[in-house]
């Protein structure tokens, strides 16, 4: 590791949001990680200052060609105030696949996990303590170089924010409805759709501004090759009950290897119900649909955990799943996974880790 | 357009380059163009102001995803001494295309022309006059609302900045040697291949930085979707002369809709040179190569105006066009559309636009 982190602590501290104000990303903490990269001399000089503006040329070229990289993961407040995180290492490896993608250079995972330790130590009175609230954590690198050549840049900023949040859906653990998306591509096979990249989420939002100008809250994407095959949802991955197995898409490269989806699989695996990962198509789920075998969708993600699926539009077809209700599958998972999350249900896979 | 353009002057001018120093996009000028987009208030405070650093909160929705589009143009300085602009009018309509597709909020191109002529005034110092150089201009959007939430921004800024820039590819008008990319993907129909969007670059740094690495320039990408299709290369268009006819891969929403294309492409019309626009797969050009028919190539775009290929290389086979050297086509278009350019040579199309 070798490298020391440098603590600035702010001589003034911001009014904390009211819980019921919080809603998603919108309140930032009192402090934030920075480190930089330059060509030769490698990542140094990390140190957490107040939360703060950043000052970039112009030329900069994080402006012009989209080279980011980011991470979302949260830390929780159990009923007895620790502090938890969740599987943290598995997302600090995604950072440096997506690293390796974007020709970004690889991070010290040791130096991150201590920064992000030292960091919510130093602002855990702004970790939310109720039900549904948490710490969003937002690890992510900007590419600085102030020159306009397409080429990867020989600066970096690796920057770490947070941010209280209260649940990612208005709704809450209440379904939501997704539109089938058919004429947009978010990603394909030898692009990016793997990395957590800017680039992919930009790419998005057209689709998703149409979806919910006709009243549905994310789009469920279909692969760019044949155009049929189901890749993810806005930020999450997504899962079918069909008759008694579980099925999701598998990793095919252009979809994100989330977190939640692993965890989501060894649960019901855990639980000894059935789960495929494998290529699944709009039909498969239509017919699946109309001989009444499709029980129960729902999407996974950090920031919704578990979000149930109440209603899918396929082309102007509305496929109402589970009446619109939350699904036992879906409400068990997401039980469990906030009860660990939170400290309130033991975790038997080793899955949470304490801030001290 | 109602805006009045406020001018702020430096009063510390930088030093400019020697000539042999300027290379691609690394020094910029003394003053740079900004506006500013707030939602319900739409885009005002357009000013010119001394190159300077902008100021952005860490969770500025660019940083994360990626909601950025791009220009990317140039003014010349003739030897009487004229500053020239090359068909300006369509860079400002695509950017307004890429604005649509990003979800970007459409900007007023009488203003920005504005913008371009007073900023171009302001700092026509640093136009460059010897042959090759010119001022490269590179108009771009960034979001920059302070939200973690994956929507379009409610805050953008608008910017132009200037360099002044010797020829693109180090060796000039020499062929570059050009890597057929059969493994990455740049962009697939029903993404934003057609925009000028940050993403599309870093989803090509991968596959740029490996062919570097082979000793090639630049990549030549294939289709997503049958990947067998030719699209583009890095930032250029790319055409190929086959037998008498010359062709080039056709609008088809994944690549991007060059002004120098169009304009190539209205040239050898004009010169009564057979043109086809539609699907060019490799294997027809490797063919169209064994039987001696495949005489030249190029790739056409503002930064290089027209780069010929000496190489291509195809899954370890090596395509050597023209024995490796400038075809006639290609140094035809070269010298006229810089002759046009530069004003030595008459513009019978009205494409040049005096700054004044
Ligand atoms: C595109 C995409 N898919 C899936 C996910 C879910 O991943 P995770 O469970 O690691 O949060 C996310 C969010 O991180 C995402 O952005
Ligand atoms: C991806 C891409 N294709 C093609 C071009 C050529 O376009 P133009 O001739 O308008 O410069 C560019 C450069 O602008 C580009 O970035």
């Amino acid at each position: 590791m070798g490298l020391t982190i440098v603590v600035e602590r702010t001589t003034a501290h911001k009014a904390k949001p009211a819980i019921d104000q919080l809603s998603f990303g919108k309140y930032f903490t009192d402090h934030m990680f920075i480190m930089d990269y330059d060509a030769g001399k490698g990542w140094h000089h990390p140190r957490i200052v107040p939360y703060q503006p950043i000052l970039l040329d112009p030329a900069a070229k994080v402006f012009h060609y989209g080279q980011t990289v980011f991470e979302g993961m949260k830390a929780y407040r159990t009923p007895k105030g620790q502090i938890l995180m969740f599987r943290p290492y598995k997302n600090l490896q995604r950072l440096n696949r997506s690293n390796a993608r974007l020709s970004i250079p690889s991070l010290d995972e040791g130096l991150v996990m201590e920064a992000l330790r030292q960091l919510i130590k130093v602002d855990e009175d702004w970790i939310p303590a109720e039900q549904g609230t948490s710490l969003y954590i937002r690890p992510f690198v900007i590419a600085t170089q102030a020159t306009l050549g397409v080429s990867p840049s020989e600066q970096y900023h690796f920057i770490i924010i947070l941010s209280p949040v209260g649940s990612y859906y208005e709704e809450g653990i209440n379904p939501v409805s997704i539109y089938v998306e058919s004429e947009y591509v978010r990603a394909v096979t030898g692009g990016v759709g793997n990395a957590k990249t800017g680039g992919n989420y930009a790419a998005g939002l057209k689709a998703q501004q149409e979806a919910t100008d006709k009243g549905y809250s994310q789009v469920l994407w279909l692969d760019g090759v044949h155009r049929k095959y189901i890749e993810e949802v806005g930020s999450m991955n997504v899962f079918f009950k069909v008759g008694d197995k579980v099925i999701t898409p598998a990793l095919n490269g252009s979809i994100l290897d989330g977190v939640t989806r692993d965890s989501v699989i060894r649960l019901l695996k855990h639980w000894d119900i059935e789960v495929e990962e494998r290529a699944i198509s709009i039909d498969e789920l239509v017919e699946a649909y109309r001989s009444g075998l499709l029980q129960e969708a729902f999407g996974t993600g950090t920031a919704a955990v578990i979000s149930p699926i109440g209603e899918l539009n396929w082309q102007g077809d509305k496929l109402t799943l589970n009446e619109g209700r939350t699904g036992p599958v879906a409400a068990k998972l997401y039980d469990f996974m906030t009860g660990i999350q939170r400290g309130a249900i033991e975790d038997p896979f080793g899955w949470v880790v304490e801030i001290k």
